[in-house]
């Protein structure tokens, strides 16, 4: 079982200009935090889509190896997000992932992603990620 | 007609962290240049995921503004990317949009994204942008 | 408040050659069976591919109609959906929606297919319908 | 390399109820045709989307076999699908497959979805099919 500790520390390494701390992990989902500075903002006073993007994708990727163990090559292969709500400039991104499908060469699994504190989600996605084969 | 020129300067008050030269605009299609630092690497050698959702993003946005004039309010709705190969960590990255159906409330395009010099694209995008109705 | 008998009958009217029962609605998600025969399947047993795409469309519509009141203009604009496990040629297919958003124009919902009885999802989907403007 | 004739034989004993002429195919890309009778047709006169879902997904397959020999057990694992027009009621739905990548374990293309004769397109889709790994 992969502690959140331990993903910490991963996610860490492999996003490393990234603001983001794993806030929960058990092998069916996973919850993560995006902090929120000016750099992250576009005008009008909103997160950048990209941002948006990047809580999904990671969001994916710690419930995948929460569920595997932590296989540092499995990249993303598909991801469908929409976005549904302007969100708010001055609350961290959080990104709730939970699995739909875990095989031996793909992983799915779907993300709510929210500004902190609010209900209604501020984007959604679905996305695919390719498991490398495991040598023995 | 927006002109290249134009859209640079409204693209650079939108997305004004971002590295993005318009390269082309002429209505059906839009081609932009994303500038590749240390900053958008990740461990390993390449463009991280978000980087190229952003160029797919913007060439739609662009490729969009090209038809039917500067709206700022024109917002992504829903966007598909799909991940094909590790893109070059010393290239920039090139993203050509091309209009699949420009509506009156609904705009749809793909991108297909390139390491700069390298035929076979590492991503290809669908998406859709909701512009905002006219006023009188 | 849309009944499930309300929605059978507006439903065999919009698909009048599918084999499609609505067995729950409530303004938050909505059930819908897809009776399977030997029409649907494909050679080696398995239902076909577009029988779960009607039954992710179909599941969508009657979850968005069950919010919105039975407006028969609404269309499908988008939808995204991954199969994920051959279904069973002998149970019927089950489609639960839940919505995610209903604006004003666009509704954007998730679909688990199944194969009656099986835990395991068959196809996951997520959709958008556009829904035409109200008129005074 | 596949013949025209060859992948229509392989065709109509895959999808056999089906109405799917292949009219081209050579390894990049592929053309299909499926004849709309009044069963094709829903309500108001236009073709069902699971029609043009299916148009889609047999364009993609068509288009992947081309490429790399028929190989049966390929099976799709997502399609993205965009609706842009209501298809004309009494013209055959063309189906025109544009590979992206044929890789060894994943296939990814496009399929401008037709009313024929007409230009602008009824539907767009992006696939990725699986591939089974090779036995010696």
């Amino acid at each position: 079982m992969v502690t959140k500790d331990l993903m910490n520390e991963f996610i860490n390494t492999q996003f490393p200009q990234s603001k983001i701390t794993v806030e929960h992990v058990d092998g069916e989902s996973a919850t993560i935090r995006h902090k929120i500075t000016d750099a992250e903002l576009r005008p009008g006073g909103t997160v950048a889509g990209p941002v948006m993007f990047l809580v999904a994708d990671c969001a994916l990727y710690v419930g995948i190896l929460g569920r595997i163990g932590i296989v540092p090559l499995a990249v993303t292969t598909n991801m469908n997000i929409n976005f549904l709500r302007k969100p708010s400039a001055d609350r961290d991104i959080i990104g709730v992932c939970k699995l739909i499908k875990v095989g031996k060469t793909l992983a799915i699994g779907e993300v709510s992603v929210y500004s902190e504190g609010l209900a209604d989600p501020v984007a959604h996605a679905v996305g695919t990620y390719a498991i490398p084969p495991k040598k023995d």
